[in-house]
């Protein structure tokens, strides 16, 4: 066999390189191989017919049958004994696997002599570059996003302030109640989220603090939502920045800042464009305007993460916009979410999600973030 | 240093291990290092603080300054070549990491003759164990799980069957609304469901298909549905199966088998069972009403996966209750959930989630399952 073999074993309900691959969502680990270009499943019982319906491969094999073949050599083969005879039925001596393939089942391949090679990230270059029909998976999740966050925004307008807390139907408005109208609103829709946050003034200043507790007026709150949709299997990421009643000078000189970077940011994404030099020209903007990023009273403050990443079928994806280079790519999907941090005035972060086109970029988020909404 | 060392890197939102030895949730990977008793993490700036604030670790150190030191030996040091330098700063030159350690880190280290090993799972064993607080979790979500379902019942008992549909306020009810309902509610209570089932008549045939479409009288419909709790990350899981107007004999006669080797499962489980013991019963219950298992107009029909499987903060984490043989622990929480699949009549399985003590078991699943529900 001259062409190379790619062997992946993991469950594509959390191996995203997998679903890509295959199509096929299982929540237990599978085995699909790869072998030229023909595309090889080993399946259970339990998933078999599913998978020969479902997933896009050329070949659907009974892992039972495999298992049997194997008693005859082994008294209880394990998993990755039945993948050895695969390998050996297809005369595969050479294997390029993920970089996050499981270290045990590697020793035991390379035990018999197979020769396995961790591929670097990215695993298949070609899925960080997205089809229109994928662009147009994430657009939609973003719709719902969107509906989500309008949500929580009606329940913001629609409360009142009454001394140092703000008031909806009668009760103290929380922070668990807002994450709760957000992510049934996104569940109406098929997108699961979780972790979103919802952080209201000092928490926030921490930018992966989920929020709790309650809502207080004037402070900063930033909504981070970043569903995947159950349908599509892709994500969409969006972040804004309101106040429940009126914002601080330094706040709004905050907002200001933010997004004329993420402006900025947006302006110089294009094909070819390279994330670190749109990063260092973000940061600029924001220390330009007198911003400054450091540890300051013993934490973080400033600026202190990169501008943006990929999205897709993770939430992370690469290329990232960051310290690191990676030069961009037309149809590529990122994020571009400049925050600033200061334990003084808050938080402030805003996020779009655009696509990287020949000359420029699409913006897919069309929440309003022109000014810093005062609700 | 001659205590064993632990390594980990992964993102604790999705292993489950990490999570476990730190009950810190970071959708990133970060890096864990226990050396004897004393557990380690290397956090970014982003993540620092509030690993600080919240990882039940011993030490919380700055990824950044460690990537200060790495580049003075390396130009661009990758994340495994500061790794290398902790395991240094530490004397530490053997570890032992989980089976799914990931493969490229593994490398890189044993190329700076680090002795790298992959520990068999579980790779904390005590974690099938449950403490007390970890069961109140479980059953927690449970009730959720319940709740969500009871919805879902709600609907069908209100909607009427005209001709071959089913009718519920005024149109054609739907799977997909009755999924829509259980995640909803289960939303609501800060569950996460993904992937519920609601499978009507040939679809539940497939146990792992999902379904969709129009909900028809007197079919089998499989509801299953396993959720996890946002706040404690610990799932539940049920399957009940029931009808909308009128079972067929053939279809009541499944229910009642399944109904008798669930329960005769539930029977046998106790401390020192044999998860092997307990499936094979199962089986022999099924075959001796009849009710036979194999490949049948090409494709299995009968009962062809596990009895059963362990739930804590994976959804399928040992032990199996199944062909391969795993002895039962007290503190262990297990599903016992048999089925019986055939294109003729449709599926049934139930399944509940029980406690393993030491003479019996504690069921943690409250919902009726008597006899098949005809609503």
């Amino acid at each position: 066999m001259s062409d190379e073999a790619l062997l992946l074993i993991a469950a594509s309900e959390s191996d995203s390189n997998l679903y890509y691959a295959t199509r096929f969502l299982a929540p237990d680990p599978f085995v699909f191989l790869q072998v030229g270009s023909r595309k090889i499943l080993l399946m259970s019982d339990l998933e078999i017919d599913r998978a020969r319906a479902q997933a896009r491969v050329d070949e659907v094999l009974s892992l039972s049958e495999y298992e049997g073949k194997a008693r005859q050599r082994w008294q209880s083969p394990r998993l990755i004994d039945i993948v050895g005879l695969l390998l050996e039925a297809y005369g595969v001596k050479a294997i390029s696997v993920p970089s996050n393939f499981p270290l045990e089942y590697a020793d035991r391949l390379r035990d018999t002599d197979v020769r396995v090679t961790a591929r670097p990230d990215p695993f298949f270059p070609e899925r960080l570059v997205k089809a229109e029909d994928e662009i147009a998976a994430i657009a939609l999740t973003q719709r719902h996003t969107e509906t989500a966050f309008e949500a929580a925004l009606a329940v913001l307008r629609e409360s009142q302030i009454r001394g140092e807390q703000v008031y909806w139907q009668g009760k103290p408005l929380t922070v668990e109640q807002l994450k709760k109208i957000i992510n049934v609103s996104l569940m109406e829709n098929d997108c699961v989220a979780q972790h979103t946050i919802v952080a209201c003034g000092i928490d926030g200043v921490d930018p992966h603090n989920q929020g709790a507790g309650p809502i207080r007026p004037h402070e900063s709150i930033v909504f981070d939502i970043f569903p995947r949709s159950s349908h599509t299997r892709y994500f969409a990421d969006m972040t804004r920045t309101v106040v429940k009643g009126k914002a601080s000078d330094g706040l709004r000189q905050m907002y200001d800042a933010v997004l004329a970077a993420q402006l900025r940011g947006i302006e110089l994404i294009r094909e070819s464009a390279s994330g670190q030099a749109v990063h260092a020209e973000v940061a600029r903007t924001l220390e330009g305007r007198g911003f400054e990023t450091g540890v300051m009273d013993g934490r973080m403050q400033g600026f202190f993460h990169g501008t943006g990443h990929g999205v897709g079928l993770d939430i992370h994806e690469p290329p990232r916009i960051s310290k690191v280079d990676h030069p961009l790519r037309a149809g590529q999907v990122v994020t571009v979410e400049p925050g600033l941090y200061y334990s003084r005035w808050g938080a402030v972060r805003i996020e779009d999600l655009v696509v990287v086109e020949a000359a420029g970029c699409r913006n897919l988020t069309h929440a309003p973030k022109a000014a810093l909404l005062e609700l």
